[in-house]
């Protein structure tokens, strides 16, 4: 789409790629709002498309199956989630740990505003693994993995800032991360409150080896 | 039952109450199969009743709604698992903290014979939490609490053997025990293996003030 934007336009101006673009972009945000909330299995296509207004025949037009929709939203949540870390993790106006902290306090203030209603598309799915198609475990597995090289960057950083010990297995501490995270934004949803979030990453910062 | 069954009995058998009652017992264990595999909201009530051979007009004979049927299963759930924690949580011939890691070594081996199939029904149910029946969240909450009651009396007698230190806050520490731990068991399954698991513990333990 960029390329071709650039490129000197003649005859009519491509109004139904552009349409169909917009279209499947609504799709996925729908469906982002739809699976966060209520997972994979008990999500009917039809809410999504209702919600966008577009008729069931024409949803094959954009994507080839459930199966295929649901791999573009979580894809397109990775990189949402990605940037999200990336604005924090690599703002070097901060120290590692504060960073680390900052991107909580993110978190805390995005949960808070959706009521606690919307937690982690990737943990979400992540728990109702086995009732989806066989290709998201790896899917999810590999974006886990993308998430935690981030943290663990920030700790290795942190390590360089003498905020953390020489000795710390940053990798380790990075994969630890996320395994508690995933399970705070979970009670954080049970609970309809911020703290399981708090005390997660206080936790978390003194297990650290300082 | 069991007072009944320790009275004289006089004339038939009661078999229909004996029938009604290993039914009831059969749909409450199908149903945990069922709810902790695929969770409550696209879990139909008819495989579960295939399972048993209970037609669909007997089941609400057994339960009022399947709301009704969920919390049965929910509140089994925590006999059993809370069973489970008090047979390591208060076995004295072991010291406290090492209490802990037993439990957390069935739990290894209870998910590896499940083949990582099957996590915890109380965490996956949290996840699910806002498509549920509004009484859940009450009384998932509600068991969440009695499993971190029975953590937090083990690291109070992990504080009075001195293997955790006196200004440690054993109430924070074992909430953060059971927000680790669903994380933990919800990556296990995802990954197919007990590293989650292990590494969890391993960070737990290091993160108690010594």
């Amino acid at each position: 789409m960029t390329t071709s934007a650039n490129k000197p336009r003649r005859g009519r101006p491509p109004k139904v790629t552009r349409e169909n673009h917009d279209t499947k972009a609504e799709l996925i945000r729908s469906g982002l709002e739809q699976l966060t909330e209520c997972g994979f299995a008990s999500s009917g296509i039809e809410p999504i498309l209702k919600k966008v207004g577009v008729p069931k025949g024409s949803f094959y037009h954009y994507f080839a199956s459930k199966e295929a929709f649901g791999e573009s939203v979580i894809a397109h949540y990775d990189r949402y989630f990605s940037d999200k870390l990336d604005m924090h993790l690599l703002n070097t106006e901060y120290s590692p740990l504060k960073r680390l902290q900052n991107f909580v306090d993110d978190a805390v203030q995005g949960m808070t505003r959706h009521d606690f209603k919307r937690g982690c598309l990737v943990g979400n799915l992540g728990q109702e693994v086995d009732a989806l198609p066989s290709g998201f475990r790896s899917q999810l597995t590999t974006i886990f993995m993308g998430w935690q090289q981030r943290i663990e960057t920030c700790l290795i950083e942190a390590q360089a800032s003498k905020e953390v010990a020489q000795n710390a297995d940053c990798t380790q501490a990075a994969e630890f991360f996320w395994i508690g995270w995933e399970g705070a934004v979970s009670r954080a949803k049970l609970v309809q409150n911020a703290e399981p979030l708090r005390l997660f990453i206080q936790y978390f910062l003194h297990a650290l080896p300082k």
